[in-house]
């Protein structure tokens, strides 16, 4: 089965797309008509380095893909369009192993409302995704970068934090048929969401067009962990963050996850990447539309702190100790499963 | 050094992109604003897949990444617009490695016009790339899909065939330092301009344009190879080709290597595949306009066969015999170098 097959096969299981996708896969190229401004971005997600296939099912491989590729478009306030797909496929996936990884996607694609537009399949040694998304706004000036961030914005974040690398822990502790006191830590209930939000993260996409509408000045998706990801924001919009770690909303079982294997949650929600919540800078007299407007999708949003003149990030922790994210212990999301 | 900092480092290399760019990689996306139709395409290029390193340089994998990405966009009769680049880089290849190989995609990027937009570096256990191109036209009817072609047709080549497939057996037969025959074959520019044509295809952009604009209704381009590609367009088009063997246009020295290696000059023009040229169904009436348009931007236009009512593709070989292309020995892109 050649590449069109396969994705003509999954796309058979997709609603059919929006009006502006006039040719799909099967053809040299798709034809779109975009009619406003476009935010286009691409992962890829490599086996061995951003998961193992014995951790998760094909399906979970595939959602996440996507996933993480529409975080982007999120943290862009866009709204969903287009999704291509170059997939390469080791010796050891058949057919239905790569129909099962794209019906992950699909099912992802079903859902956020993204058009799988196009795609290659070629043989690689390792299960090898790149997803390419396009978002759409009425004009450019509609998505928001992460370069406006003014001093005296609030910042806030969407969701909770930790979840991610506490589900990373926990499915080494699985891995590894040891730390009994990892793999009983937390609520059966919050281990099953914490390995969710590692494997199956949801993608913003709702609060980010919430944020943008709210007037966000600057947003990013959190990859690779709040600490670095306030970086590139602070960088790009060249001011200081001001965060209060007491502020951090942790994601229930992150403190138990923590305790158990002698780390500090906050260097989980700083540090451990992979949560794929919203940072964002806002007016401080927007905070409660932005906030309302959050809740209204489904999700939270929660100040942390303030931007102001200067640069880089500050983290001040619960005993009053200042930190800069350089000094937490790397997880990000190349160092995960 | 991040994925940001080497793609900046190389867009410093290429001319400010144009004006439907505005903002280009740093952020979560790039922002355009296409205002027109646009085509999109995704090609990965797999280490051991789709080339080896010792048989080419680094600079001339970025190259060949790029080229066979935006040779769909020539077959589309697309205005090139924008390349995103998903690069997985493996532990053997450092920074400097890294910048030959985006600097050989960055000198085709600015070659044909292409902005480099975006992209995503990682690591990988082999040398990987997966582009995604994004080409313009004024509306979506302007683009030429495989599905038009009409019995009546012409069918008519680019350029010339068999020096992709000629170029790999004659790196094949320095690689086994034998087979004296090979490498003595052809004229020693002759057989620098096969190997060229392996490992440096240029897409046929311009050509590709000339014959949108000169009524085209359907084409492709040859990647597979003349026979599994006029197979595509067929089916996509629902139409018979009949190609005549003795037109095919076939490179300088592509006989004298098919002579040294007990070939068919004829299977490597059909078969080989790579060659990147485009095939096209035209109306008879407008094949001499066609080929005056094709022949200002540099190269050829050759009259090969008709497309007539039913289905499939036969080729008239010299003897007068008929062939099916299945029937010759698959070489195709895969099992190439």
């Amino acid at each position: 089965m050649g590449e069109f097959e396969l994705l003509a096969k999954v796309r058979e299981r997709l609603p059919p797309p929006g009006p502006r996708v006039r040719l799909g896969s099967g053809d040299d190229a798709a034809v779109t008509v975009p009619g406003d401004a476009t935010a286009t971005s691409v992962d890829a997600l490599v086996e061995g380095v951003h998961f193992r296939r014995e951790q998760c099912s094909l399906a979970q491989i595939g959602h996440k893909a996507l996933a993480t590729a529409l975080s982007d478009l999120a943290a862009m306030g866009a709204e969903v369009g287009e999704a291509y797909v170059a997939l390469g496929v080791p010796a050891d996936l058949d057919e239905d192993g790569c129909l099962e990884l794209l019906d992950g996607l699909a099912a992802l694609a079903a859902e956020t409302g993204a058009a799988l537009a196009g795609g290659d399949v070629t043989r690689a040694p390792v299960l090898t995704l790149a997803v390419t998304v396009v978002g759409h706004a009425p004009s450019a000036e509609d998505f928001v970068t992460r370069a406006d961030a003014r001093a005296g914005d609030v910042l806030a974040v969407s969701g909770d934090l930790g979840a991610a690398g506490a589900g990373l822990l926990l499915l080494e502790s699985q891995d590894r048929g040891r730390s009994p006191f990892v793999a009983l830590s937390a609520t059966k209930g919050e281990r099953t969401a914490l390995i969710a939000r590692q494997l199956e993260p949801r993608p913003r996409l709702a609060a980010g067009r919430a944020l943008a509408a709210a007037g966000a000045t600057a947003m990013i998706d959190l990859s690779d962990g709040l600490g670095g990801d306030a970086g590139h924001l602070a960088a790009a919009s060249a001011v200081r963050l001001e965060i209060d770690a007491a502020a951090l909303p942790l994601a229930a079982g992150v403190a138990e996850v923590a305790a158990a294997t002698g780390r500090d949650p906050i260097e989980l929600a700083v540090s451990a990447g992979e949560d794929y919540e919203l940072l964002a800078a806002l007016p401080a007299d927007r905070l409660e539309e932005a906030r309302t407007a959050v809740e209204a999708t489904g999700t939270t949003l929660t100040p942390i702190g303030v931007v102001s003149a200067g640069e880089g990030v500050e983290i001040r922790l619960p005993d009053g100790r200042l930190s800069k994210p350089a000094g937490f212990d790397q997880l990000g999301p190349e160092a995960g499963p």
